[in-house]
């Protein structure tokens, strides 16, 4: 069996769940994990068998034995280490969005393209069976070309103010799942963003210079048009769901639920609540996009979310944020 | 507009269901309603445009400008006002079951065949647009062969233990709806019953002699394996579905529910209840068994549930009679 | 039992739907209809036992007999007849829109009010046991305050070239419908309006100056965000659809279907499709809103669908318009 | 990390599911796996890094480092290596069913008793996520005392006749799970069964002495009724539901299916087949089921199926081979 090496940069939430689910790969071996704070990181890494803890992550960038590495730390760390792990010649996976700058994302592709490395954005909602049977119904043609598309998601509870303050804000943290879903279920790319929002939850987040509420319209290069509905908090639980209208049918895909039992009692019927959160609803996505990278790397197959994914995405945040502010549709170009 | 004339025998509350349909049928004029207790239903029948209203059904029987009538009176009354009706040439409709005695209700049919009068037995089922499809679905061959006939059928409160004491007990005033709906969707007679009862809801009506819940297995003649669930009182509402499992597929039909909203809330996620009982369930299907009958008449068309088919029912609800006693499966045939 | 006499103005495709539902209704007698083509009317109206039958609406507003009206006439005919009919002291059922312009509607409800009688405008689908609901649950508070309202409303197949021409466009004949339902489930006014348009269906519908794909944001005076989405053409049938979501859950309503039937085969599961369009989905809303409309009158009960509502629709689809020329939200005002 | 090292007994199709899903769980080490084709065996263990592959069981017994096994050879040898493995100390996993004789597979449970081992049986569905929610809700109570259980298990391809000829047949190699199933979700025991059985499907399966659809009724110790209908050919695949009905209310749930996306077209509304068969089914509970068994041992937790739920379920089994053959109910006792 064919195996590779590879470290992970950043232990939090998101960190761990790559490594968690990675050590459950045979054809990968994680040799090292690096974090600002190494000795916090050290007890759970030992846990799930991983010895190697390191405060730098220059450390698994000179290791010339890691040929492929997680990016898991803040967004902002993320241009300078896709440029050096680039020179160094690993393949890179990196948590969304890439960063806040269309143009040091741009700068960051081109260094990744140079290098020839691979590089793929963690747009994990991909890989999920729900949303990829949308994307390939409407690839092959079975509800003809696309009129609309419908994106809901919403967050079970609002991140902290901290959070909301380096985020980026919702449309750059939250919406740009969004943001790419539209194009990969389109096919088509977006061409105008008019947004609407709202303070409707939280004013800690509105004096935190965010939204909690949004929706978003989009024109796509064919006519299309998307709509985008963001809240920070539905009280019961994560929804997230998908409809693709066009000249020959629609498609719709529903949230998950724990189970599907539904019990009848003299008070009324009973279902499960959606989900909770992404850790729950996009579970195997998470698992399935990280084969996928390996998957790409040992067997250099094509990326199913590249570099140019995140950067497209990025540019829709971007005018999104503008439309917000000066209330009016703004147009966008998908060039890089 | 060719208009016919009617007379309803019985104004309980199956009789005041047909008279509220009936008069919205413009093709249809009722002219008398008899009741044992005559004063009392008066001031209903005013109420819904009825002046005439008399204590001896007779009246109805000798009146020569009535063509059709609707027996809505006590089961142990429907042989002898079949028998005279037949006699007087009017077209009859009758609730079921015909009666308690597969004998009498043997000497009934060959009176009516003998007068040449049109006789349909209140299966309102039939007229179901759900169960209607699985017929029709079956009847076309899309899902093959039957194989396995699944008919669940539970009340939402059991009825009064003097209904009981009168009814026939459940298999002849509850099961039997299940009877002919297994013949119906199946296109096969049934040739074997096996039948489980309990008393599990209230002892009053094991002290009454009968059983509060049953499974009842039924052999079709072409091989099928058919199964109906009864329950006196599912506490959430009147549970009907039905299942057609065969060679090549399987069809199946769900519970009306009064809207189809579902409320996500922090609790769970809560539906509708299932209608509370026939009268809302079937409200559609007692208002097409009505049009039917009189549109049969009118056109001369031919009845979607003949008089052969309440007989039918009825020797299989003796059948599971006997099963039940007798702790083993009993034969029964077809054959009039 | 009280009755009352009605006139119906206008014997096309509305004005016999309504008659065929309100002969059903004891309380009412339909003395006359009127039509300009009075001849081609005479026929399917004696069938239905209507033998009154005029070419000029006028005969109806003077005769004294007659308490109420429903005006089914074409949109360019309802304010004269509005006002007419007030004078005349007579009730007033009226198709929507009221008119294409806010100022002539503003005079017509003027009149209405001067005059004193009731007038009821057919938003029909207000009287669906889904979308009244949907409303009932809001009202509630079960959802918290609404946060998000979407309304999806598609058509199965697009109108002739003709009636476009002369129905006001898509906004006016049916995102109207949209308009009054976003009001209807929210409890709240609109107060901006952003649309987005395409022609994706039928390039004749472009050349009549029509769009024939739209989506729709709406701004609420309490701040929630509303999207509506229309489709000239779904080919699945007439797609209606609601949700609300709110600070504590949500509230969906879906489509209403002909059965429940699921049938599967070795190629798939199969159900049935959405119910055809507006005649089969909003058959009893259709029948509702005529007994509600009488019951008002004879009980002197509130409306539940009042000129205003008609007015707030319209100054919503004249905004829709603006915004769509002028590529930018447009606000409006509740004000009358 | 605690680890735990283990031998597995038959490479055969569910043994090599079991060996795939354990190299998952960091906690266990797979030494060994016996299969009597040693040779066609090595590939594919080396594949998933397993070396030692041997043609004889007995030297997983002996082997000392070996603290569990996974028995996967045919039913024949089951009884044999449990009372060796007993004898060895060594904890025990074996596949359903124990045997085919109640008398054998006691003689087994009490070697087991004796040495003091764990012994799991596979009965993977109690490890459903649904089906574990049904168990879970009867026994809070929330649907109340149990009246009747409704289960339905459809295969979507019968085996092959060599099979059938030798998996003791229908009862023994494919009702045995809806057997414990029933067991497990009502929470009593069976002290009744009547089966009907069929040969609907194919007359070679008659011919190798075996049934193809049958329907079996079961009466518990506290009165309730249950249903199983069992099929060898559901030709949209795996079948799989549960209901339980009682004095409060019911739960009902359904199959899983590989996406939740409902397809509207011109022709219909399409969703997905349920998942084709119990490898995709219960893709997951063959995973918990394993944890389960290695935790209950790591942790030294009671076992959620045990060597008695296997000896139950065969008692029922024997009950409904000979209710089939001498066509009346069979009673039974759950004493061992």
């Amino acid at each position: 069996m064919k195996k590779i090496t590879i470290g992970i940069i950043g232990a939090g939430r998101i960190g761990r769940l790559h490594a968690k689910n990675i050590i459950h790969i045979p054809e990968v071996r994680i040799k090292t994990i690096s974090d600002l704070f190494a000795d916090s990181a050290r007890e759970w890494a030992s846990k799930i068998g991983i010895e190697n803890v390191v405060a730098d992550y220059e450390e698994i960038l000179i290791d010339s034995e890691i040929e492929a590495i997680f990016i898991c730390s803040p967004t902002d760390t993320h241009i300078p280490i896709i440029k050096r792990a680039a020179e160094e010649g690993k393949h890179i996976f990196c948590e969304k969005p890439i960063s806040f700058s269309v143009e040091d994302t741009e700068i960051a592709l081109a260094a990744v393209e140079k290098a020839g490395v691979k590089l793929q954005i963690g747009f994990n909602r991909r890989f999920d069976r729900n949303l990829l049977k949308v994307r390939n119904t409407v690839e092959d043609g079975v509800i003809g070309e696309p009129h609309i598309v419908k994106i809901t998601s919403r967050d079970p509870a609002p991140p902290s103010i901290e959070y909301i303050e380096k985020s980026g804000g919702l449309f750059f943290d939250m919406s740009i799942h969004d943001f790419d879903m539209a194009r990969y279920v389109s096919g088509s790319e977006v061409v105008e963003v008019y947004a609407n929002g709202g303070n409707l939850i939280d004013p800690e987040i509105e004096k935190a210079g965010d939204i909690d509420t949004a929706v978003i319209t989009l024109k796509f290069e064919n006519g299309a048009i998307g709509i985008i509905d963001n809240s920070r908090k539905a009280v019961y639980g994560y929804d997230q769901r998908v409809e693709v209208f066009g000249s020959k049918g629609s498609i719709t895909v529903e949230n998950d639920r724990p189970t599907s039992a539904e019990i009848s009692t003299e008070e009324g019927v009973f279902k499960d609540k959606v989900k909770y959160f992404f850790l729950e609803r996009y579970k195997d996505a998470y698992i399935t996009e990280t084969y996928a990278f390996i998957d790409s790397i040992l067997h250099n197959k094509p990326l199913l979310c590249t570099g140019n994914d995140g950067l497209q995405a990025e540019k829709i945040a971007k005018a999104a944020k503008q439309s917000l502010v000066e209330r009016r549709p703004v147009k966008i170009t998908s060039e890089t």
